[in-house]
């Protein structure tokens, strides 16, 4: 039951039925990956992730991890296993060449991250959180800093973390107090406390590398007046052999609902005088350091929902199979598998359709990344980066909705035994339950993708998207069969809802924020749904034309396309009072009087 | 953050606002049930929630049960509550008079379930699952059996278990098994084994009183061959004192998702040769002996999710007022209680509205089942009758999805503190999840909504249904207040949706009942939405009334119309696309290939 198979084949037709390997490789400096080389690595990819990582995520929920004396403990089976995944190279694929990274498109690099996720979002916090320091570091660290650190972070010998969060200072990131004094020799001495770091301690590798938000001492109050520090667990000589044990420790971790194999660490930095740690970037210019890879972080939890649904939906699609009971509805036939019943299958579909809308998002979105960073013409990247930006939050807000109603579904199918823990299906949603919370709440995502991007341009990359959108429909409306053209009209529909409801949303933003505000969610909700229905109107119209081109594979690409149908019976019909909700309910979210609660 | 306030205005403005206490209290034999006693009775029992419930939620969760030598220890707290519970006569307010019960009307019974429920959902199922005992023993059992058994079961002495599901049994009881041999003293010998028992052993009461589908060894196959008898874990000897341990034991308890303080049995009966047991009602029809009271279990249930989705709801509305972080976005004013924050005051007001549609709902339901038994009339009982039991499933299922959905809100409020277990949001979370599960799942309620009521009526009940809410949408438009009768357009929008819902439904399933199954649950949601946005324009209109008459409590009948309206506008607008999918989606989901999963 605990069996993960890696979606090679629903992956496959995204790069390259569906174009986004294709739009990548044709870029400047990306021709190496040929769908030969691609799925060469994701098929390795995939075996790791089945074989190495998928096995120890059930054993690692019931062990979780312990603290003694300032030492994190991970459960059995994580040093092996994040020992194995760094010789294999893997926590490399991402950084640079010259520290030693393999400099994979993100295109290639999403679908990998997906598979180690799914086998294991425990684990996978691991290499992501290093990453993202890792990120931070390459954007903003200076040239000796870079060299002290990251070829043995790219190589996985350093992990490292994220030290934003304090007891006051949750989304609101302007309330960090933990201090850094100047010392005469150009570094600092941190001290605070921060919370809610995820393997801020662990025994997976030598060193530990955090990067932390504080203040310095003549800072501005607010985000204005916090800057980045790299703190490292040991000091790091200028042979970069480990040196002195830093005044940084882990003082407890918490009990959480879910992914218990994930060290959440309380670090308290200072407590014998201060941590040693060197400014990164400029100072008081911290959380715009931080900000700068916010996309990508965002995106990675996004990819995260698309994880666990998957991984949900593999085991809910098993136990549906095997499981006997009741008879056949239509037929009569007695004790049959429970896939079966009919309300059984559009629970399965529901998971399915949705997982890989989003996933056709994400990996869109994908290539729009590349494209924004590798296109030969200036206007191209623009506005790749304009729809990088709009639809970030939607990646990251929406993906994880669907990931936590995939969870849902997932223990329903299983009845009574969803329930009992050794089933494991629990445990997925129990993991699944941080997601629309942590890199910012699908709350802060909307108000994101209404304030930072449809009225900061006044909806400019909202119609740049939705032409986008409209040019598919019509590449749909010509699709070659009969059944995939006559998604078409429900397709423009959808796009006509969106263009409506963001622009039912701009005009009560301009008269009332309050009230634009209270359906930011909503309105994120509405995005999501039509561009699920942009890219499944993608898919049937790739998958019309392989069947047209007499593919071996005809059957897998029918099922994309009743895949699609029901996704616009079932998700798509949703839309229309979501644009309802945007356009009618901000007034009466701003104004209920507060003793009415 | 532990506590619970009982919401009795809310409860008040239904029963009496609303006229559902009023509707009762005309009955024959109900007259006793004016509004002074009927408040007294919920002042009382919301006391005991709040006071000796509501503190061991969290502690009984962390505690959990324990077993040992098929003893099990239920956690601290428990047995002192219990038997305070017993000696305020809790456990005998729904019984019959004959039997030393109160024979409360239901009307007044379900607002104190309700409260029981939120305080403490795992301890509220002892007594719960003794009810459905009771009942089904009123109902069927001989008099010898009731007198030996229903005077302790009512005064709480003893308790009851309800034994149905085996591992191949679970939603579909003709899989039943165990076996029961006739003796020659009359008396049976039960043998086999039964999982999922809820309290099936336990420390708070002297016996346990459990009832058992069994069959005898002439049954034929499936469900016409199922009996039930009555097994006391301790035979009882004609004074009524207790004589020797019967041979039936627990043997483990699952290790569940959530509600850990109610133990989960598997129960081996006969491994020393038999259970002593004796025949309820007539042989190979113990099936229909269970159902009869199936109706008052899956009420009971659905009452659940409204419960606990009141608990969720007010630890977070605690905790949006305490917890400052961020500034207004409106007024610019920092450092604000996140109430302040839109999207939170929209989560809040998401839970709150629906929960109290639910609530409404399922006290209109309370106050048919009154009518179906009480009513002078003949007719009049039998229309009570088609409501009970056309929106039974709709009660069952709808209330406990919305109980899921507001504990997932619940935890979203809370952000990265709710998933932290020591909050105690996470725990709402964890027990909601097997509501929609037990007692027959969403699905089952949908089959039964559209298989059981509508398809074998031809729709007349739904007919019915919709009868009645237009006549209050017709109040409705008629209401004093222009903001209140300015709802009855979309009321009767709802409901229109609902008609062709229903219609469509119908239509489909005469020429394809496999594509009607296949949209089952999306038609039973409409059907909640629906009957959720007919009780707020009920609701509307009491309040209108209220305020027009110079109520000194205007400031809440406002209120009630801004939560109608947010209803109407974030939930009743969902409507269109439901009714969309139940009438488009149902071939999407039956013609679906197997091989496309």
């Amino acid at each position: 039951m605990a069996d993960y198979t890696p979606p090679l084949r629903d992956m496959r037709f995204i790069l390259e039925d569906m174009g986004y390997l294709g739009e990548v490789a044709v870029l400047p400096g990306q021709e190496e990956i040929t769908a030969d080389v691609t799925f060469a690595i994701l098929e390795e990819a995939g075996k790791f992730a089945a074989a190495m990582l998928a096995p120890l995520n059930r054993s690692g929920d019931r062990e979780g991890c312990r603290l003694q004396n300032n030492v994190v403990t991970t459960p059995k089976g994580w040093k092996d296993a994040y020992a194995a995944y760094r010789e294999a190279g893997w926590t490399g694929v991402a950084g640079p060449q010259e520290f030693g990274g393999q400099n994979l498109a993100k295109i290639v690099a999403t679908p990998l991250q997906e598979m180690w996720q799914s086998a294991n979002l425990a684990f996978s916090l691991l290499p992501l959180l290093s990453f993202g320091a890792i990120d931070a570091l390459l954007r903003t660290a200076s040239t000796e800093l870079k060299h002290k650190y990251l070829p043995k972070m790219i190589d996985g010998t350093w992990s490292g973390t994220m030290n934003l969060t304090e007891p006051q200072a949750g989304s609101d990131l302007g309330a960090v107090r933990t201090r850094a004094e100047p010392q005469p020799d150009g570094s600092y001495r941190i001290s605070g406390q921060k919370i809610f770091i995820t393997y801020g301690e662990h025994d997976c590798t030598e060193n530990i590398i955090h990067l932390v938000l504080a203040r310095l001492p003549d800072a501005p109050p607010g985000v204005k007046g916090i800057s980045l520090f790299v703190v490292p667990k040991f000091l790091v000589n200028a042979d970069g052999s480990l040196g002195a044990r830093n005044d940084v420790k882990c003082v407890s971790i918490e009990h959480k609902l879910g992914i218990h194999a994930s060290p959440t660490c309380v670090m308290a930095y200072g407590d014998e005088g201060g941590a040693v740690g060197h400014l990164v970037g400029s100072a008081n210019r911290g959380l715009e350091h931080m900000f700068v890879m916010m996309n990508e972080a965002r995106f990675s939890v996004g990819l995260q929902g698309i994880a666990v649904a998957e991984r949900s939906y593999q085991q809910a699609l098993a136990y549906a199979r095997e499981r006997i009971q009741g008879h056949d509805a239509v037929s009569g036939e007695h004790d049959v598998a429970i896939i079966r019943h009919p309300d059984v299958r559009r629970m399965l579909l529901l998971m399915k359709s949705r997982t890989q809308a989003a996933r056709m998002l994400a990996y869109a979105v994908a290539a729009q990344f590349d494209r924004a960073l590798h296109h030969a013409d200036a206007e191209a990247r623009k506005q790749s980066q304009a729809l990088v930006d709009l639809l970030i939050p939607v990646v990251k807000a929406w993906s994880t909705e669907i990931g936590n109603e995939s969870v849902q579904l997932g223990v329903q199918i299983h009845g009574g035994m969803g329930f009992i823990e050794e089933t494991g299906a629990a445990q997925h949603l129990r993991d699944a339950r941080i997601l629309t919370i942590y890199e910012g709440t699908t709350g802060i995502q909307a108000l994101d993708l209404l304030g930072r991007k449809l009225a900061r341009d006044g909806g400019e990359s909202l119609k740049l998207l939705i032409g986008t959108m409209l040019r598919d429909a019509e590449a749909l409306a010509a699709a070659p069969l009969p059944e995939a053209a006559a998604l078409a009209p429900a397709l423009k529909n959808a796009i006509d809802t969106l263009g409506k409801g963001g622009h039912s949303l701009l005009v009560t933003g301009m008269g009332n924020m309050g009230a634009a505000l209270g359906v930011a969610v909503p309105f994120l909700h509405l995005t999501g749904v039509v561009c699920g229905a942009w890219q499944w109107g993608r898919a049937t119209t790739a998958a019309a034309k392989a069947i047209q081109a007499g593919s071996t594979d005809a059957d897998y690409y029918r099922s994309q396309i009743a895949l699609a149908q029901f996704y616009f019976s079932h998700v798509a019909s949703s839309a229309a009072g979501l644009a309802q909700t945007v356009a009618q309910g901000g007034s009466e979210v701003s104004a209920f009087p507060d003793q009415g609660f």
